[in-house]
């Protein structure tokens, strides 16, 4: 049986701001990236948003971002690779601790925004944020871009790692994602960003805008937490993975044993 | 054989900015407490002195701090027990994630600043500070003024507590230090709060400004890490007890044998 | 003609983040409170909020915070006068590089939140204040609680001065507001709310929690941002006051003409 | 007879962190660039550095930064014309307060660090800081590296500019820095970076790296604040070109009268 982990960016509210609508979602996904404090969340969303997932059964994992709360961790900043590994061990410590607090445990690491487009092109800072993420527990899980350098640099490093595609973007020949400043980046009907997913979790591939299939590897799907219709899209696609008979599973959890085997 | 602790804020520096003696202060300590980003420090900050700490063999611990920079965490903030809380466990865990990533152990957690003030005298906001120690690890241990709400409250969570003295203040009849407000609050004769030290060490007991003997439990010495002679008083303080036959030993060390006996 | 000014906070989003219904509000109001950056507030939102309310013909004003981001600039800080005018220079210098650069005029100054509340009580806090705003241009109106020590503070100073008053708020016998920490502190009732403040323009009086008559001076009305009914409360006062025959204007409007004279 | 501008980034320190010798330095310069709270610098030290400036007759001047305290505004972030902007209309606004609390007038805008690279070479970004310092006030002086198209962008706008030379960097042949990246871009002995500026102020030229002469306009020269010996570097500067009969001038300060003409 096939199986798929549904990950969303969470706890982005800070003081009195509210973003997202992570209780709705909180029904639909399998694992949450929980923002650390840097690009968006403070100490209060960053408890919450722990106690929630733990109720609802999802798999928690840490969301470093750049340090730019104004630009939400969305704006290229020249960080260096010593630069990245600091910010990427300071955030997920920040929030191993409310998950130890609140008796849970931490599953994995995504970089968010800009340092998770950095970490999929860049060799080096690829490899500082694996290297810390493996420095603070090498136990944790690194998601990355499928076929990324994120993704290499972790495999590298030790880690197990979980390659993440995206339901509602379109895809090059070469596995890259389309870059949102052309026209045709996004998919904007819901059906079809769910028959891409199912396809890529089903058969390993992706038709690409030059309309040749790429084989790509699908570990988790990113769903978007803001917009309007976030939920709406939650829901279907949950029950759309369900209904093809695809497993909605964190991407962390252990292989289901089969005939008494792991 | 009498001992005792000598503690300094370090790892203070910020980005383009530096402060402190680390390096030299870091020879005649048995703890550091370790700024995490809220009233100073930085990530890479926070890296470079848990290496030099690891390396000088004193004892780690985390020094949070209120959430405000421009004022290095001495103004006092009305915040609720619950914010507290919040931010203590942040910073806590921020700084595990430097002393996990380097292979060490977090010893204590020390409030900076006027947090540290808060809860020496707020009996709610010392039980919120104490719990959220316990939250993240209940065999750290806390620093707090001796004979402050703080000690209590680390008491009643069931922490290990360490009572702190300073050698460079007085005291009043009731146990508290003199407010800084007033023109008796420092000692500057360096070899009065040598003796005052030792004194509080060996005897138990402080002289108040009342003129009236005070008892006072010293398990650690704060040692002020800026102004231009600390380094020179720090030596001074360590080279002075050791004479007087104290033992200078991390609080959280385990009580050495003594004829084959924990 | 009685007239009044009706007030709102404004610009307080902040990067990814929305908050307000400035679009809807701007509408029945005469005067704009504008976000500086500290409390709330960044310099796109401020350069737009500017221009929304240029083009809707209403008053510009600075409303500098307590550097707290995080809470919203809602927590008391014990904060040095020094600091305060330090920090309304600031805020009021930034604002007015965007009011100049879209060739308008600042009409008044209203500090936020704690900082206007601390302002209202602490003598030496509102001379800062007001001293502040004189400093960097005499022509700037002082916004106050009606009765306070800053509005003292500002006709002390030489500044023309705002009285104001809350609509949703109860008073108590000396003329204060009722705290919020009291059952009665709000008024939940909007017909009631609005017929506080025409009786507060019309006689210049309010009922205060004790049942006695408190006499209030009321310039300008405070008109709630947030919440989801801010808008139709808006409308409805607009219409009410209008109504009642009172002429709404900016607070720092010259006197119409009345038969050719001013 | 020649003149020249000497100009040095003042005002750098933050809240308990002291950077640079600002008192010492002051007696030298001519024009001071003032950090305004973004890369550097708060409320506190921009009053007393506008003060001190006032106090000495060094010509004032705002020194915008990115948003990046972690960083003192060295590190590339992307930011959109549009944010450059409104980053500069912000902090020349918050300067001015303090300038016009002080009596004073503001002389230029000089971008800091890496905002000013950026706007030396991407003209979309040079247009947008030249349109941001003209819509706050069309009579400020526009301070940026020779050659540059933060220069060409002023004069577009119609500002007055200054070009900038750097008396401890070297030059490519087609006029631009040495990239610090490279072994020989610091001049790092005096006597050479005192004939380099003095030469570029005679003869307009500087001879390149490659070996051949480049013309180059030196309006005004940086002084660097920071280092040890910055202030023997001032002195002697400032010195050496007394005595070469070249007369420092604030930028922005009008022609002399020769002859009793303007």
């Amino acid at each position: 049986m096939k199986r798929v982990d549904l990950n969303c960016d969470m706890g982005e509210s800070f003081g009195a701001y509210t973003l997202g609508s992570d209780e709705e979602l909180m029904e639909y996904v399998t694992s949450v990236n929980i923002a650390c404090g840097f690009h968006a969340g403070d100490a209060a969303t960053m408890r919450r948003t722990v106690t929630r997932a733990l109720d609802k059964g999802a798999a928690l994992g840490a969301h470093p971002g750049l340090q730019d709360l104004a630009g939400f961790g969305r704006r290229r900043m020249d960080i260096t690779p010593q630069e990245a590994y600091d910010l990427v061990v300071y955030q997920i410590g920040a929030l191993w601790g409310f998950i130890r607090a609140e008796g849970g445990a931490m599953q994995h690491v995504k970089p968010h925004g800009e340092l998770y487009n950095m970490a999929a092109y860049q060799p080096k800072l690829a490899e500082a944020v694996a290297e810390a993420v493996y420095a603070v527990d090498p136990g944790l899980m690194l998601f990355g871009l499928a076929g990324s350098e994120l993704i290499a640099a972790g495999e590298r490093a030790g880690l197990r790692t979980a390659s993440e595609v995206f339901s509602d973007r379109t895809y090059q020949v070469d596995g890259s994602l389309t870059s949102r400043r052309l026209p045709d980046a996004l998919i904007t009907n819901d059906d079809e960003a769910v028959l891409q997913v199912i396809r890529m979790i089903d058969e390993g591939k992706v038709l690409s805008q030059q309309g040749i299939d790429v084989s790509i590897r699908a570990d988790t799907v990113c769903i978007h937490g803001d917009g309007e219709h976030a939920a709406a899209f939650a829901k279907k696609i949950h029950s759309a993975l369900q209904q093809s008979g695809i497993r909605l599973q964190a991407a962390g959890a252990a292989v289901p044993r089969v005939n008494g085997q792991a």
